[in-house]
């Protein structure tokens, strides 16, 4: 894919999309924060808002509690890997500004504690008392995203 | 689903989560706004973000140029009706506070002009210049969403 999509009209109005480089998309997400989760559940697609950070080229979330908005998220995505994809978009619609990055790969569980123990304190737990911490590793098999900029 | 689940502990720290009801759900929409059109790809779950309103029980959205970040959002979703979901939410990562709205439905591509005509200049135009306008309705099957708040 080019750089940046031939789509702008040279001379028209509005904006511009530049399509963003694997490097460029893991710069964007470096400082972790929110994000979703992004799923296909027996109910259908799904996306729910959750806490990531990144460690090394892997995104940890720390899920928000499985079963309050869509029953089946845990005995959805709790066995094996599921594919899932995590989006990440910061965007400014009065400008009609802004960058989105999408990354798709298998959702791997953090249930050892030797696994769980770097993310505990990390930023991760849930909002909500009492609901245990789930820690959720993705490491991408595909990495993207553009950026939208008026001109 | 109780209105308020019982996930809190009480007296212990942290936040609770309260179920919302349709009515609920479709308040918080009603301004219309940013929101991220959920689907499955054929390259695996996405989520892409879009400008919607809310016209009577259902969701019009203006989508993003379909070819720019997953070639197949135009033909995964052009034909017939597909499956989709609409996440919009609105979170104060810092207060640990906010809401989701996931409505899920068929997507209905309005491709007649007596369709497309009440949402031109309605504010859901591409925001990249040579870009056609697109519009999807969703109707949804399901409403469903959550706020979480700190105690």
């Amino acid at each position: 894919m080019p750089d940046e999509a031939d789509l702008s009209s040279p001379g028209g109005p509005g904006g511009v999309v530049d399509l963003l480089g694997d490097a460029e998309c893991w710069r964007l997400l470096a400082s972790g924060g929110l994000g979703r989760l992004v799923y296909s559940s027996r109910y259908g697609p799904t996306a729910l808002p959750v806490v990531y950070l990144v460690d090394e080229e892997s995104v940890v979330l720390g899920t928000w509690d499985s079963a309050l908005f869509d029953e089946d998220l845990r005995t959805g995505i709790a066995h094996a890997e599921y594919q899932v994809a995590v989006e990440v978009d910061q965007i400014d619609a009065d400008a009609r500004e802004g960058w989105i990055v999408l990354i798709r790969g298998a959702a791997h569980h953090l249930d050892g504690e030797a696994e769980r123990a770097p993310f505990i304190n990390a930023g991760l737990e849930p909002w909500i008392a009492g609901v245990p911490s789930h820690f959720i590793r993705v490491t991408p098999t595909s990495v993207g995203g553009f950026r939208t900029r008026q001109t």
